[in-house]
């Protein structure tokens, strides 16, 4: 994995295999709005799972990290970094189960190159989403709605509990449902090689 | 929990406070083919939450129990009885996270009651997805395409892999992402009784 600064011209030599077959299904879903909304699974201390779904921000330059946003103050911070998504795109009926795990990167991050990256996704944000880093703290008993009604912050300074978060794929499991009957593909990290093979929907 | 003989004429007193938002959401979003579709997480042996996406097959009558179909060959089985179910409602922007234990009927399911409304849910079942229960194991090695030309099988008799898996809710998260800003309303089960707060997005 490479952490050093994002570049803006990927490398595509670096890109695993299944991120053809995902670019494939984003273009032929791009006309559902929420064909990157996706459900990210993690584990609660009490060993029950969690799950929500988050907007996939595509990838951090350079390598197969998927990026997300998160609040500092929610709950997934604190569930550990092992975590499924599970992508599923209605119009071509395909499903992505990608498991890896997360890096949370937040304003103390001691990288500079992530913290560029962070710097970088609070800017793409739109005004909307960058305001919710400013509403009072998730989950705690709701606040009035005068809390609600805040100036939109600086797009080029995060807010400080604005986090990027990262996952770093190590297992795929691709799942299109129109096959005949239907075709399920694993990709798999084996010693920094991708393992592809075909199996029984 | 009532697990004696499901009645066709659920008890409303029974139901809890979350199935009428629930029920609301479902008929507003009609109109969506995959309006049932939701996403299951449960915790693997190794720690890694596992997710994927099922059809939500209604309540077991009488109760909050929520149906599901599994294969009784897939991973899923042996993964423990806790798990998050999250429910995203495209339309009305709206999702449920639902968390609680599931509970496995099978052939061998000693419980009259399940045995009978595992037969109910087989006949409910689509010729397709009764058939798929009859394909090669999933997740070994795919198998040559004559191995998926089966027979339909008798909609009485349910194959011998097919199980009806059922939720048992204990945590319900409701959010709408249309609310001004947004409203976000907790259901806890302590001792039987439904507790229910208004939280911060």
């Amino acid at each position: 994995v490479d952490f050093s600064e994002p570049s803006s011209t990927p490398d595509k030599a670096a890109l695993a295999p299944w991120r053809s077959p995902l670019a494939h299904a984003l273009h032929r879903n791009r006309s559902l709005p929420n064909s990157r909304y996706a459900q990210l699974a993690t584990v609660r201390p009490d060993g029950f799972p969690a799950n929500r779904t988050l907007v996939v921000r595509g990838f951090l330059p350079g390598g197969n990290q998927l990026r997300f946003v998160t609040d500092g103050r929610s709950e997934k911070v604190g569930q550990g970094d092992r975590a499924e998504l599970c992508w599923y795109f209605p119009k071509t009926r395909e499903q992505f189960r990608i498991r890896g795990r997360l890096r949370l990167v937040d304003a103390q991050c001691a990288d500079e190159g992530l913290l560029k990256a962070r710097r970088v996704m609070w800017h793409e944000l739109s005004d909307g989403a960058r305001l919710s880093f400013l509403w009072p703290e998730p989950g705690r008993e709701r606040a009035g709605a005068e809390a609600f009604v805040i100036d939109p912050p600086d797009n080029r300074v995060p807010a400080r509990d604005f986090c990027l978060l990262l996952m770093e794929p190590i297992y795929v499991d691709h799942l299109e449902l129109r096959g005949e009957p239907q075709n399920r593909c694993i990709y798999r990290l084996e010693n920094g090689e991708w393992e592809m093979s075909s199996v029984n929907p």
